[in-house]
């Protein structure tokens, strides 16, 4: 069988090799990317989903609009104003996922040889999703302040990107967030050049501590002709449940009905089902609560993972502590002699019953192989204790 | 803005405006392509969904496998069985409705220029969809008995197609069927020629009288050598619900592996939440029940609309009474100088209060202006015979 020549962009992930191990009986995992089952709110969502079925059985179990399910795109748009971002209901369409969004992104904007400019380094599904329509990806750098973005703007200025992907807020992997100052010089940066700016942003709501600075949405309003540039990514996976599959997409207009036109294709709506009870969900006042649920119990975990690693590892990494998201990012530094490649340290973290992933398939160009992102979500205290304690026998080896 | 060079092969479809003026006040439609929303079986629906949620909450509201929810794949591979499919769990992949399907086909198989034989007339959102890919369609014609399986043949071995797609079952729009010995034909002519055959099936349930022939997939157990190049498209939209979102797909392996590859960056995977209801749904035992109820109603629907348009139309229109399915395929004769035109009745049509959708957009190729399709599915027997009513005085001017 011959398959399409998009294919031959893509290759099956290191990552998911490493996945399989996972299995293993005893493990202690800091490999994943998803939340913690315990932290759903599994009752609002029975009462939500119990009330979508009682009230409109037809919207819920209906075909529904390519753009999403009404009631959901106005829960959305008050969602989105309680963090400063002023939007219509009709100015976002729901996606299945933020995934989708990414795809439908491709989809609409990246002819094959187009060149797309993301933080190095990124979402894995991001590298792959967008080679796949055919983009040339840049790679720009960061720290634990973002992308540096000066060096965003002379890649823009080189490149003439179709775009630049960034995850400002506790990004995946990176755990960094971008600097106010830095946020404004990027929209300065796009509207200077004419570039479009996609802002992916599942985690902005699970801080710790201080709040992050304002979404680049919400800082559009201070930046003009910005907002004409900027496309907004958001999802209730990370702090409702990812099983929904509920994403959003903020975009200009023009942008927001190709985006719309192509999944009219891709799979005609999300499922009304699960935009029903999330809507019923929003509706019921239970998020906020769910929220602050959700900031303690990983914040207590972020924690207790930032003083693991400094007892257990010492100078042999470096890290900065997450001020919210799911991840850390560390580097193996070498130092004493020690092994400063993530790869051979995920294995023999394997042997020792304790799993991670190494950080260079997250780069789409100039991979680090001395970087690694560990999950603090899945775990407890008492489990991450034990995991990097056996990660720091697993660097002596 | 610029956008992506596939989106100059697809346009805004005339049936898109069309629908903007159902909105009209008193209009009775047969546009639409959806079943009855007083058709579902929401108290099942609503127990399946309790159900999921008490159970297994954290494989209902967590993230999945892309390949689907395994409860899920194992309830379809019996749903299979029943029809004569011997598929096991891991030989089906869930899809967000069967539109999804179709858009992995197009991502794994389409390369930019590559032939892809339908049926004229087809579904437009496949027509769409595999256009966004880059697809050349070529167009096959059929009658009330579906593909001409020696035309197919003859189209086969002249364009060397990537794949050929059909819905041999109550065909949207034609309604047409294909006949035993057709599907055997087509069968080995796939065989034959070594090419990929996709069979979507979203109404082969939906039969009224006697139950149609079986499946391509089905028949392929008679057929050496074409299981290996048979792709089928099932759905539980038309039989339950759209709004779940739930459809699957079959294929070898290898196209099954690169479509699941393709699902992963394109929404990860189908909502773990619908996919959970769906199965619950399935274990309950309901869904015989279910599908006798729909097609008794729909039976009863298409009786009325095909006695109605004999009444009405007489020899100004043809048309084959379908024996399942949600629609009427006609033809404007031009007998007794009436008008041969459906774009033209449909906006006569509009003005007496009456919508269907003409055929011309259904055709990739060498549309015919004379056709129009008609669903019966969501008016009662009694808005049937007004809403024909109508339709023939329309036809009067």
């Amino acid at each position: 069988m011959q398959f399409a020549s998009r294919l031959d962009n893509v290759e099956t992930s290191a990552i998911r090799e490493l996945f399989k191990l996972l299995g293993k009986p005893g493990i202690i995992s800091f490999a994943g990317g998803f939340p913690d089952s315990a932290m759903f709110d599994v009752e609002g969502l029975r009462e939500a989903s119990r009330r979508a079925l009682d009230e409109e059985p037809g919207g819920a179990l209906q075909y529904g609009a390519t753009e999403g399910y009404e009631p959901l795109r106005a829960q959305l748009s008050s969602f989105m104003k309680n963090k400063g971002v002023d939007v219509a209901p009709d100015g976002l369409i729901v996606t299945t996922g933020s995934q989708q969004a990414l795809d439908l992104l491709g989809k609409t904007l990246i002819s094959p040889g187009d060149k797309v400019i993301v933080e190095g380094p990124t979402f894995l599904a991001t590298i792959q999703c967008f080679r796949l329509y055919g983009a040339q990806l840049i790679s720009a750098p960061v720290d634990a302040n973002g992308v540096d973005a000066d060096k965003l703007e002379a890649l823009i200025a080189e490149h003439k990107p179709k775009f630049v992907y960034l995850i400002p807020t506790f990004g995946n992997p990176s755990g960094g967030t971008l600097s106010l100052e830095r946020r404004k010089k990027v929209l300065q940066a796009a509207v200077k050049h004419g570039t479009v700016i996609v802002e992916d942003d599942p985690y902005g709501d699970l801080y710790f501590g201080e709040a992050p600075p304002p979404s680049l949405m919400a800082l559009t309003a201070q930046v003009p002709g910005s907002r004409e540039l900027l496309v907004h990514c958001g999802s209730l996976s990370k702090v409702l449940s990812p099983g929904l599959r509920i994403g959003w997409m903020i975009a200009p207009a023009e942008l927001l009905a190709k985006a719309t036109m192509c999944k009219q294709f891709s799979d005609a709506h999300t499922s009304t089902f699960a935009q029903a009870t999330a809507a019923q969900y929003l509706k019921s006042g239970r998020m906020p609560a769910t929220l602050a649920h959700v900031r303690e119990v990983y914040g207590q975990r972020a924690a207790a993972m930032g003083a693991a690693l400094k007892r257990e590892m010492g100078d042999a990494v470096s890290f900065t502590q997450p001020g919210g998201g799911l991840f850390f990012w560390a580097r193996l530094t070498g130092a004493g002699g020690k092994l400063a490649d993530a790869n051979q340290l995920a294995k023999r973290a394997i042997e020792k019953g304790v799993a991670f992933v190494p950080g260079a398939p997250f780069f789409a160009q100039d991979p680090d192989v001395a970087t690694f992102r560990l999950s603090f979500a899945t775990a407890n205290a008492e489990k991450i204790e034990e995991g990097i304690g056996r990660l720091g026998q697993a660097l002596k080896g």
